[in-house]
């Protein structure tokens, strides 16, 4: 059990540290706008460098642009504890995704070197280059390459919307060009990433902490049904082949599946492209997507079998088919059970209110979850906003992370 | 009982008409492009003015470009009995859409000119400059010009795709200049339009003529719903608001009712916008059109009434609104039924097997039915084809159209 910090001390430091990394991409729609390898991305991590070097630490990147910052440890042959999270936002995002994970990490390891000197094992600070996606259709960019699972070719030939080739603005970030280390890391003791939740149920349920034991499967589809184009006023609805009824049948079918299952699956047709899309044209095609999520990738697949089975019931008897493209197959990533355990004994300690749960949204935690031991820990989101200027989060629950945090690293570096 | 022209010269002229007029407009997809006041349309109605002197009748346009070509009467003070269609097309339409009348008309007039001689009653072909509203945001702009229910004002301010403003498209074309005579007609004894059915009924039911009883009355609705944005992976299924959900089940309640509904009422939901329209994030805002169909304007009030009201009982559930906004209600036009027995009784005599039908598709002769006694005349549509490159009659049908309508003429004005 350790001392910590003052309240009125901590919350004054977290909302200024809040406001000092989202001055770098502040955006004329009120958020913050920072995208891999651009201006406002290269001054936050000089930022963050200049930071991490006046607390003493060593800071250095990896040649994607994942900067450390390094307070080594006792036990020359001990693994790494990392904690942080990732600096690119979204187009017009908030100032806590990401961003928060990396405030906390300094704040912790700045407070653990002030009261109690140098670890036993290494601690490093890590402020991830990418994990959004918002500029290249490339995500976890940076938690990629520290576990070996994405590979430079991923890049090759992928460019932004302004025809930007990825390798080029990489380079001219002054990284992918060999003047740092390559970043895979085979160093690491274990992964702790701070998060705001972006989803509503610490709120509603008034709980401070989230627990995260996994981060969901996901199972993405383009689902397409093919009838026939015909006049909408000449052709009797028993002659009909209409891709719109037909589809209007199938989500139907699926938010009623969704709605019937109590195990947390959740169900999303969120787009839909109809051809030709005139309003007095029966429509010939029409193309909705399909998220499904849960913990339990055999649930997902129970899930999309049955409702794929009714599919063909609906099309046999409207007279039209329908294709479903799965171009996601994302399986459920576990996070470390004692870590979570020894969150939780803190927490219950400390008389803090916390809830085991599921992720539903990705993070980068679910890459090194299959690297190493990683541990994901929510604070609430308020209204559940995220990915908006409007995300915010009380800095009362931004400190009981703060403070988790501090706990947790100690138990496991000191 | 008049002596009908050879069949195989009648073939031969009619194939060769519909050649000569869809070469006016031939574009590169094979099919005709002939938009309101364009070049392709000048050189058609000029083309036709030269073919309408060319049988000695007088060719006369009025100031908004209908073509009349006059056969005039014995009798000074008989009205005119009025036959014909329109010459525009839809971009990449087809080549009977419209021309089928025009051409039926001429070959129909030059064979009882040449036959019986002047008329008691005078005859006059028309070629209506606009029906389809292809070019500009208006339709019916030549049967409503000579109706006197389309007035000039209506076309202040309104311009093409590429912001040609109608009022200059018409002047270069020479008209809207006083040059010609005003549109309105009050001195028309009936109008016999002879139109592709562009449906399948009578190719299906083996008919060879329709005769229209009536134009539907159509409404068309923009019905938008109104629910919340989410997270798809972190809100739970049952604290969504979900604008796709609720819009899948109303167009089902639509189609439902629409295909238990027995009396020929048709109901289609053709276009559908969904907003955001991201596969990851629930919908918070889904608009789609609504065009429902009927000759009784009764029976499409108490279908809307009813829907609208299974509608409630949805939103309600689903915590969703949803707003119905109604922009166009037009009512069923019915055809004169005396000159629909004439028909009949024509096709009966001649042992043709024809159909009493409604029209689910609009027509210049729903303008002209409310103004003077009107028939609608349909021959079949391979496939209910239509407003395509693929349109197409086989010519033995287009030939018993003209067949009866030179029988129909001789009848009412000889």
């Amino acid at each position: 059990m350790i001392e910590q910090p003052k309240p009125s001390a901590l919350s004054k430091q977290i909302e200024e540290m809040v406001e000092w990394l989202a001055s770098y991409g502040k955006d004329n729609s009120g958020g913050v706008t920072r995208l891999l390898y651009d201006p406002a991305w290269s001054a936050a991590q000089k930022a963050i460098q200049a930071r991490i070097e006046l607390l003493g630490l060593s800071a250095r990147y990896d040649d994607v642009g994942n900067l450390f910052g390094r307070l080594s440890g006792r036990d020359p042959e001990a693994n790494v504890v990392l904690t942080g999270s990732h600096v690119d936002t979204v187009i017009g995002g908030g100032k806590y995704d990401g961003a928060y994970g990396i405030i906390a990490a300094l704040i912790a390891v700045e407070y653990l070197l002030t009261h109690y000197g140098q670890p036993l094992k290494p601690i490093e600070v890590v402020s991830l280059c990418e994990e959004e996606g918002s500029r290249f259709p490339m995500t976890y960019w940076g938690s990629g390459n520290i576990t070996g699972v994405k590979e430079r070719e991923a890049v090759h030939h992928i460019n932004d919307v302004n025809g930007i080739p990825f390798e080029q603005a990489m380079h001219e970030a002054g990284f992918g060009l060999g003047l740092h280390a390559q970043p895979t890391r085979k160093d690491l003791e274990c992964f702790i990433e701070l998060h705001i939740e972006q989803g509503q149920v610490l709120e509603r349920e008034e709980k401070s902490i989230g627990i995260v034991s996994h981060i969901v499967g996901q199972r993405r589809y383009n689902i397409t049904v093919y009838g026939q184009s015909n006049h909408a006023g000449t052709t009797p609805m028993h002659w009909r082949h209409d891709a719109m009824f037909t589809s209007a049948e199938l989500i139907r079918i699926l938010m009623h599946r969704a709605n019937a299952h109590e195990s947390g699956l959740v169900a999303t047709v969120g787009r839909m492209e109809v051809k030709p899309n005139v309003g007095n044209v029966i429509a010939r095609e029409v193309t909705f997507s399909l998220d499904v999520r849960h913990s339990d990738a055999k649930i997902i697949e129970q899930f999309c079998e049955a409702c794929f089975s009714d599919f063909e019931t609906v099309t046999s008897e409207h007279g039209t088919t329908v294709t479903c493209h799965k171009w996601m197959d994302e399986p459920p990533v576990a996070m470390d059970c004692t870590l979570n355990q020894t969150a939780e004994d803190i927490l219950k300690r400390e008389g803090i209110s916390y809830k085991r749960m599921t992720s539903g949204a990705g993070h980068d935690s679910q890459i090194f979850g299959t690297h190493c031991p990683t541990g994901l820990l929510f604070v609430p989101s308020q209204g559940g906003i995220s990915h908006s200027p409007a995300e915010f989060t009380h800095t009362e629950d931004l400190q009981r992370g703060v403070r988790l945090l501090i706990d947790l690293l100690y138990k496991l570096a000191y």
